[in-house]
């Protein structure tokens, strides 16, 4: 029976999902779905991609939290269009929550659309949003352990940042691990070693972002 | 209808809780169970305290994973009892979870029992699994956001250890909001600031633990 109505969920996640997907792609706007643990610094990375792409790159930005609004905030000093979903509890963002909101955003003046999913690096991995691809953080603070702890959000991928590498010198972490156990679970993930702090990494993934755009 | 469904699953979860406690409380042994992120460091802080505590509490260890027996292999270590629970990809440790294992532990035997839950900020807190208390922990590399962007683990929590101290030099951290947040959303809870390679704090946290099992 719980098998049974978590399966309708799930298919009906998926539907809906399918439908932002077209309209995403009808209005020319590349998605990006962002997922990390708390704190392993989505909305700092947002910051400084934004900073650095806003001159060639329209961009937008729907930020997803159980609760608050810092994040929005924080994205909308910057000038682009952002919206806050507040779950409310739920520990991930799904289609229909991102479905709500398109409206309040101008799509089709948009290239690329960051959804910063939920703090959490197990469920947002399981729901897709209508996003083409999905990038995760991890921070080099979080361990080098977590791969193969959480593996579906390193096997659902394209990409991911191994945050906060300015920490390195003051961490007992083995960053190799990591980009082995990560390239073990998803051998195409694309790897890029970062800091927001020192700048470490921030023109290789923006060069990336690029030609997912052009 | 989605709501229905979750409040029965919900009323399960409360009755084999119930179960549990009842379990745990007649065989005379205090349960706490343990949140957090991700990579909070919730493994090391439970191998400082049962270091700490060895020769005065007979310790057991219930570990919760997505996937993955490196948490248990590394308590198995220290020469306590310890069962690991792989969810499979559920991002919570449930009662029934916690039911099905009991036999596996000599409970009896035993003074306190830390479950070590999956590294998650939202749903853990959801899920009573029949302890006497919930402990969380906060690593101050996750930032200073962290209790108003999720508040119901820090309203359920009796006791908040803000971890790994030893990196604030390295981090633009405010502490104190921490603090001050934490105590807006729960006036009773306990705060420890604690460092498992310096050592700070961690004392206080296991005599705490000690006037809790005595």
């Amino acid at each position: 029976m719980k098998l049974k109505v978590a399966s309708k969920i799930l298919d009906a996640n998926e539907r809906i999902a399918r439908d932002n997907r077209k309209i995403f792609s009808d209005a020319g706007v590349y998605v990006i779905n962002l997922m990390s643990s708390p704190g392993a610094g989505k909305t700092s990375l947002l910051e400084t991609t934004i900073t650095a792409l806003k001159n060639s790159l329209k961009v937008g930005v729907i930020e997803g939290d159980v609760a608050g609004t810092d994040d929005a905030i924080r994205i909308d000093r910057l000038g682009v269009p952002v919206v806050q979903i507040n779950t409310g509890g739920a520990c991930h963002l799904d289609a229909n929550m991102i479905y709500e909101v398109l409206g309040d955003l101008p799509l089709s003046g948009l290239d690329i659309l960051f959804i910063e999913n939920v703090g959490n690096l197990v469920c947002p991995a399981e729901f897709k949003v209508g996003e083409d691809i999905k990038v995760m953080i991890l921070s080099i603070a979080e361990g080098h352990d977590k791969p193969l702890k959480y593996p579906l959000m390193f096997q659902e991928s394209a990409a991911l940042i191994i945050n906060k590498m300015d920490l390195k010198p003051y961490l007992e972490v083995d960053v190799e691990k990591i980009k082995r156990d990560a390239l073990s679970l998803n051998p195409s993930i694309r790897i890029f070693e970062l800091s927001c702090k020192s700048g470490e990494g921030v023109e290789q993934w923006t060069a990336w972002l690029q030609t997912l755009t052009s």
